[in-house]
């Protein structure tokens, strides 16, 4: 019979202990810098390199789903924010708030998953906390990690470098985490051939940073591409024009998403890079992407303009249309 | 009428740019780093300087309490997690996981402490995140805070360096928080005099550091100070006495915990620190602590010694009892 999680394993006692050293430690093993100070001391960063740290909350449902778990993505979701402004990251602190009645073999697999893609990110995890709340007033289990990260004081990627006429890029497939969870969520009778993309972005963003023209990367998560658009649109002050035909949808992802009612546009990417470059850097910028795995189906989806000030798109009948806004949540807790 | 938290507001859209605008700057503002980056760039640690880390979930039930509430116990449990290492907390990165339904006002009220609490600690905002989960899927707000600050290269308290004969210390009375929460939970008919002790443990910390035989400091909070005892006890591999007469607990803790059957011992502090010294340090320690306000009810309440390797209790009859290791909770959700 599978062993439940109990409100006594958040207590500080000998039964939290216990969960500690037999549940988390030996899963998390190489990568504990010490599993039992309350803080701790890490390596320096070179005087020459900036310390960089991001934290996000992860609240995924269901916790598994095909490609992944809330493990993997509470890794791939901070490090690739640290990714994204060309920082390499060092160290993860993981916070897990576990709900009474979780059954240990998901608290294993998800922290085996935490595991494996830390030693794909070569991060290493400088300090956790648990606590338990009690049943009905979690769901399953919440994650909510602090990367921390060095780059090289001389990186420093801003909305404000943007100019008239640079080029977008996005370095593979949108929607798939989005769908993937949606379609793990509720059983709708579609097939389940699409994964979630939830992958580090730290190979497609290296590979950029000795681009000169390289203006700005970010990660399209949470309100997806149509977000990060909006972002870019109102941090440069500029214009944007999107050749609707062009973004990379998987066939799968699309279907369902006609067949549901969803725009891709807003769904969440979790292995996903959107970069902006000089025009003239565009191709280098896909050439590079296009040798790695991840960016096999990357394209240039259009460029900023001084005119008019929005996100619009060139759609496939030859017309344009504005890009509105998120507004309302089309799926919630995708991450 | 009071507006609510909805599901929109964790979208990554409109809405939730909104509440982060309206509701969260305005009450970090002088605090923040930046507030739409996803990765900051933090000043560099000086060279002769460690990088110390720390992390904590917060889930304590209700989210007011007299003395408090869950965003000033997010700064001070973890700054008192660096502190107690010998650490000058710099920066905090912030997690919110937020239930729909949650009143703004009750939200405005928490965050307001987290900022009053962070400008006396002296510690900026670094990064922050918001999650809405679903409502029955939280209860009100979730908070998961990671501290970074740096210490001395030459500081380093180690459980090890631990002698026999060592004394031990508390900094203040106990169980005041635990009792103070356990209290504004449920409607004991108890007079309300009990506030928690929910305060920053930097100026204790501090005033001990220049001394040559301070061994080792911890912040009795989960599983109160007979869990600190306990760590310490295994840790250094001696046994401990303690004159249960001496340790400081107000009448009114005292009261409540006989009535409902409570061991203060076992109850939560969050401004308290149990510090070990080489005995012929301890009336300096007790001095420096007494010229604090928060120091004014330390005592000297043990020591260490080679035999038996247990936590034993000299009690007020003369006799001696074995203090034994948290089991069952006895008052979950605390911090």
């Amino acid at each position: 019979m599978d062993r439940l999680i109990t409100l006594a394993h958040g207590n500080g006692g000998r039964l939290m202990r216990e969960l500690i050293d037999e549940l988390i430690v030996p899963r998390l093993g190489d990568l504990l810098l010490d599993s039992h100070a309350d803080a701790v001391a890490l390596d320096t960063i070179a005087a020459d390199k900036k310390l960089v740290v991001t934290t996000d909350g992860y609240t995924v449902q269901p916790l598994e789903f095909p490609g992944g778990n809330i493990g993997s993505l509470a890794v791939h979701g901070t490090v690739n924010d640290l990714a994204v402004t060309g920082a390499t990251p060092h160290y993860l602190c993981l916070n897990m708030i576990l709900e009474e009645g979780l059954k240990r073999t998901v608290m294993e697999r998800v922290i085996d998953a935490f595991a494996d893609a830390a030693r794909q990110c070569n991060v290493k995890i400088a300090a956790g906390d648990t606590k338990v709340v009690p049943k009905g007033e979690g769901s399953g289990l919440y994650l909510a990690t602090t990367g921390i990260g060095s780059k090289n004081s001389s990186i420093d990627f801003c909305a404000s470098n943007i100019r008239n006429g640079d080029a977008i890029l996005v370095s593979g497939s949108i929607g798939d985490h989005g769908t993937a969870v949606m379609l793990a969520r509720q059983s709708f009778g579609l097939s389940g051939e699409i994964l979630s993309d939830s992958a580090s972005v730290l190979p497609l963003c290296n590979t950029l940073l000795s681009i000169n023209g390289l203006r700005f990367m970010r990660d399209p998560t949470r309100g997806g591409l149509a977000t990060v658009l909006h972002e870019l649109q109102s941090l440069s002050g500029l214009g944007i024009l999107i050749d609707e035909t062009v973004i990379p949808i998987r066939d799968p992802v699309k279907g369902v998403c006609e067949i549901l009612g969803y725009d891709p546009l807003y769904l969440a990417c979790e292995g996903r890079v959107v970069a902006v470059v000089a025009a003239d850097q565009a191709e280098l910028v896909l050439a590079r992407w296009k040798a790695i795995n991840s960016g096999l189906n990357a394209r240039i989806i259009g460029h900023f303009r001084a005119q008019p000030k929005q996100v619009v798109l060139k759609t496939s009948i030859g017309g344009e249309r504005v890009l509105f806004e998120l507004e309302d949540d089309p799926l919630p807790r995708i991450c």
